[in-house]
């Protein structure tokens, strides 16, 4: 395997990128700066070293630890748990959420094998033991591993202490059309209807 | 900034990355296997020195001159002029083409200011005069630029020799609709039509 192809082969595993897109990406690479490439390479190579997941509430981070934990002007009453790192910043960047976070890693799911000792549980339910939250929301995705996962740790929590549990509302996206919302989008938004 | 952002800066300015997809990889290599990232950042780095263009045709290679100018069983009376070395591979994937080729680098736009010298014109002039080519395919992209640029180099090759010039066929794509074709393609595939 020539060089060329062997990096259009590691393209096409990182997600999101197809092969027609790795090849497009490599002949990009092979016309672009020589500096660009040299930065690339490197910020590649050490992101594993100067990125990795908060020893308290398992988002990735540069610090430990991560900049949410350690900010005490953050409601540490709320706390919001996600599936993964990136789902911390898609919520930041809305900014309208201004408590605690913590990134279970995935979701249970029994036929891949994934029980509830391969996600970041068992800190969880420490951290919830030890904390001071009142409100515990839900924000894994709206799927059935989401809300299986969701259901099961909200078993786990009610026996720690008298929680409010809340999770994202689910329904027809704005800008959205009905006609194209599924049978479960349209069940779960007319269930979760409000007044106005 | 960060590293995590400095590396999502840089992976956003690939092409057919957006921003979002930039995050997704950049989070997907904060988790992956550190050999992963070690070859990726390996290649990625030492790519433009491993991969440059063939003197010959301007394709890109591993080899001076490249596999395709440098085997004899290849048919030497065709040349295929086509814009970007990608294009090379596009036409060699579909396994039907046994010419020659040779990579224009892009094509002639006044505007952004490339001219003929911008472009591996002086040295297809040259090759032309030298080689023994019948036929001079014109693989340029169907759009004005491409279609100005092919009509500006058949101009100069006319000169040259005596040689037949033909262009790739332009037309509805196989399974296509002719709803959605544009009144130029319509107009190109009925000028174009085949007896059958």
């Amino acid at each position: 395997m020539t060089e060329l192809d062997d990096l259009i082969k590691h393209l096409s595993m990182l997600p999101s990128v197809g092969p027609k897109s790795a090849s497009r990406i490599a002949f990009f690479l092979v016309g672009s700066q020589k500096g660009f490439n040299e930065s690339l390479s490197r910020l590649i190579g050490e992101i594993k070293e100067k990125v990795f997941p908060c020893p308290i509430c398992g988002s990735y981070s540069e610090t430990s630890p991560c900049p949410i934990c350690s900010d005490p002007g953050r409601d540490q009453s709320l706390l919001c748990i996600v599936e993964q790192p990136q789902d911390v910043l898609t919520i930041q960047s809305i900014g309208a959420y201004n408590g605690l976070f913590h990134v279970l890693g995935g979701t249970l799911n029994p036929l891949e094998g994934i029980g509830a000792d391969k996600l970041n549980i068992r800190s969880l339910v420490e951290r919830v033991e030890k904390g001071s939250f009142k409100e515990i929301i839900f924000a894994t995705n709206p799927t059935e591993e989401g809300d299986t996962t969701a259901l099961y740790i909200k078993r786990l929590l009610e026996r720690k202490g008298d929680f409010i549990f809340s999770r994202l509302a689910s329904g027809i996206p704005i800008g959205g059309d009905l006609g194209f919302a599924s049978r479960n989008t349209l069940m779960r938004s007319l269930r979760g209807r409000t007044t106005f």
